[in-house]
């Protein structure tokens, strides 16, 4: 499991708040190994365990490093993020196009992502340890992200490409084509008997009522309440006639 | 410019640092128009606009709505998030799967991101308004979002899709081959120069020096840096010859 091999580092963070979101932003992605390098010692602790809410675990087991050496000694690709452009800030790559890489060397050594503090964001001497320089896309005249965004652009992106994540399997099927057929039947019928269309108009009328409902999927579960539908309408356009037959109304 | 039709509705939130936090997100990613839809009243505006930072001008310019209705009345496409299951959310899709879509409509017409409540997210009320449903990727163990971690990726999901963002460009091209071949020439004489190796090894060890030297992309400037470090190379293992031949000694 490529992620548990993935360490975010936060090169001393000056908002305890912004430290809980970061771990919240962590868990909702899977991803659980926090550090801290050279904090600040002024960390306001209640307010990370607030911000970080069901997530308080990994604030918890959180390291402290006196150094950014130390925080990623032991890993292998080490990527910064940065704002800023500028020298040794060139070859920046996105963090979509970094997220297989550093995916395919986790799952063989410890890999870390560095984010710099609230103020300035990584500095040059932060970047020399980085073996990728990641810039998260951002528009021209707002580029800084707060540091809980930051983090959760890259882990969100490093669990979408980890595939772990499976797309809620729809629960009702989707209709065959005979199916709809029937309840287009069904509904072409009860359509008449409600007096909406005559014999010359239906076919024009039913083509734009199939085009209202074939422009999604339609599920096996649609189709019976859509067949729900058109049963009650021939009934009570049934009831209907039979009473303007008794009466002699006309609609 | 799709993402200036792009709104994004906050019903009834409780957080003013969360609102706030929520306009750095969308000025992150070029989108401008809020929307508080029933808002409780009690919101912490200092909070808000200490949290939007250089994007008050968002929170100062919101709209606010009694009711999600009105806030979405002139919207085309409605899109709400969800992070849980049941009714009326079965047919959620990833922000990444509905983003071309969304920003197709808003060519067009207004379209409405809506986020729900922190506590409760958006109630079943809510969704049905909408015409899409999103649910973005997070583990099972913790599948819900910070509110303006959520406004964050739809909001990156969008912009990254809009191809406004446009990845910075190496400021020095790719060496061409004729460079590398003659900047591998020097390395080959100056290596032999300072003794590294001698005619025998020279072809090996220069197969192991082209392999870490080809891994990445080798600009016009690396080159020349590598062809200066030959050079000073080539002048010191002369230097250190010359010594040698007078001297006597032997390394």
């Amino acid at each position: 499991m490529s992620l548990r091999n993935i360490r975010v580092v936060l090169v001393s963070p000056i908002y305890g708040g912004n430290v809980g979101s970061v771990c919240r932003a962590m868990k909702n992605m899977g991803i659980s190994d926090l550090a801290i390098a050279a904090p600040r010692g002024e960390l306001d602790v209640d307010e990370a365990r607030m911000m970080a809410l069901h997530a308080a675990d990994i604030f918890n087991k959180r390291k402290e490093f006196a150094t950014l050496q130390e925080a990623v000694a032991d890993c292998g690709l080490v990527a910064g993020t940065t704002a800023r452009r500028g020298l040794y800030r060139e070859h920046a790559r996105t963090p979509r196009d970094v997220a297989p890489r550093l995916l395919t060397a986790a799952r063989k050594a410890r890999v870390a992502l560095l984010f710099g503090p609230e103020d300035n964001g990584l500095s040059n001497d932060d970047l020399t340890v980085c073996t990728q320089i990641m810039r998260i896309p951002s528009t021209v005249k707002y580029p800084s992200l707060n540091l809980s965004h930051a983090v959760m652009v890259c882990c969100y992106e490093l669990y979408v490409a980890s595939g772990l994540y499976e797309i809620p399997v729809e629960r009702s099927r989707e209709a065959t084509s005979a199916a709809r057929e029937h309840m287009f039947g069904m509904w072409e019928d009860a359509l008449m008997k409600i007096g909406f269309m005559e014999e010359g108009t239906a076919d024009h009328m039913m083509l734009g009522l199939r085009r209202i409902l074939s422009r999604g999927l339609l599920t096996e579960k649609d189709v019976r309440i859509l067949i729900g539908i058109a049963r009650q309408a021939q009934w009570a356009g049934g009831e209907a006639r039979k009473l303007q037959d008794k009466g002699g109304h006309k609609s």
